[in-house]
């Protein structure tokens, strides 16, 4: 069987477990990892592996693996799409994906490659789930509740504010979309707890949500990437009212998100060229080996 | 807009709800309902409606949703297939999806049309999470645990017995997808209790779950619709283990199956000649209307 040669881009948190993904997959194999200071200093567990500065250095590269930040995604995809190279990515801004399909989509298509964006959990896997729950009842709410667990795009920004030595900011759902942002600070020295706190609050990541600052030694004692979602939805199917469903999830969120990319490069290879958000992929694409047999037992 | 014009194959207790969903979508019409005794003791709500006993008699069908036993789906889809109309149907037999899949997809190819079978809410919308859950934790167990709620297949079984007036069979959940059967009877004349009790716990739908009979005066004050399920996967994303994931819901169980036939009936528009299950189609082609956007928020 030829395996499915997979580029990393990108090599931190998310890039590692991408790395374990691509490891535990029968049908993939690492063509090599690319960051910005190439192979200098490369850690230990990359000792086997080609660590480049630039995709072109790699070798039959099938699809690349996007684990960069996601404002640097966009960027980074045209450039690889170009060399008829797939990408995935994980970009998280809602309200940017369907102007990244377009622009990708072209690019995707221009030179006969595929490209998968937003997989992650949110979105992606909990995008599957919402689109089910849609169509199964068509009409109603769905609220999606996150965590408890790390915000990682709220603890960036609170690491943005002066005064700010290190930090944490975990989501709080308290039901129906609604959260509660419990930010965890260490204070740098010569700064008023006081008036970090009140810069925090009016930051635009937390000026609509309760948000509670706390003090403390040792922001590091704190991490723990674990994370959750609760999402429901009540609604009518035709024209029967109180339909009711839930999806939870408990999870490693960079591990997740890993998987799901692994899963989406997968189906990249089966997709004809352009671009795609997950519930525009069949899910059995998403899936190793003998599928039909195996997913209905 | 061109609506899409669906007949119903089957009026019992699915084709009423199938009627209710095809009322309740924008993009659908009602082509007609096809029944044996076609126009004869029409019910109410259909006075409006042609009510036929051959397909062949109804005007430019678009898709056929079949609300007939599941035993004789394969030979309905195979008349219908042929005259190049797309079928869907709820066919419920796990073991049976991937040979009717083959018949009917090479039927479907040969006339140009699109079949999409086993699409229901089990087989139907739980593959579709289950499948979901097994490309993003792709090692570990998933467990479906159903109810509580009536089980059809059950109860039929339970009529079928000799000495049986009336019958309910509930599907009620003890985890890890294991049931228990509580049967409710009411017994004919003449007949003893502990004998047909006996024969029910030793019928094939029975004898490897734990049952208990119980003969009541009136099972018809028992009946709901009601149904439920409780999904379950702990799983490996990556090299991550302790992954927790969970689908619930509580339903109106014929409500839910002839909401997600309509779904794949317009599915069923968007595809190329062939038979799908479920998770071979795009979740957003079950969707109607302006879906990228609205999916994503």
């Amino acid at each position: 069987m030829k395996k499915i040669r997979a580029a990393i881009v990108g090599y931190g948190n998310i890039g590692q477990y991408v790395l374990e993904a691509i490891q535990a997959a029968p049908d993939f194999e690492i063509a090599g990892v690319v960051r910005r200071n190439g192979a200098e200093n490369k850690p230990a567990e990359l000792a086997e592996i080609p660590v480049v500065k630039s995709i072109k250095e790699l070798d039959s590269v099938d699809v690349a693996v996007l684990c960069t930040p996601t404002r640097s995604v966009e960027a980074y995809a045209k450039e690889i799409l170009s060399l008829g190279i797939n990408t995935v990515d994980s970009y998280d801004i809602h309200s940017g994906i369907v102007g990244l399909r377009n622009e990708l989509g072209a690019c995707a298509k221009e030179h006969n490659a595929v490209s998968v964006i937003s997989a992650g959990w949110d979105p992606g896997s909990d995008s599957v789930v919402r689109t089910l729950l849609e169509a199964i009842a068509p009409k109603g709410i769905t609220y999606t509740n996150f965590g408890p667990g790390m915000s990682m795009g709220h603890t960036v920004a609170v690491k943005a504010i002066e005064g700010v030595k290190a930090a944490l900011s975990m989501t709080i759902p308290t039901g129906t979309g609604i959260h509660r942002r419990m930010v965890y600070i260490e204070l740098e020295d010569g700064y008023n707890y006081e008036e970090v706190a009140a810069n925090i609050k009016s930051d635009a990541y937390f000026i609509n949500d309760e948000t509670h600052v706390i003090a403390v030694p040792c922001v590091d004692e704190l991490l723990d990437m674990g994370h959750g979602v609760n999402l429901t939805r009540k609604g009518v199917s035709g024209k029967t009212q109180n339909q009711l469903f839930e999806f939870n999830m408990r999870i490693n969120n960079p591990a997740l998100t890993a998987q799901v990319l692994i899963c989406v490069a997968r189906a990249s290879m089966k997709q004809a060229p352009g671009c795609y958000t997950m519930i525009e992929i069949p899910l059995i694409d998403l899936l190793y080996g003998n599928k039909i047999g195996r997913a209905h037992v």
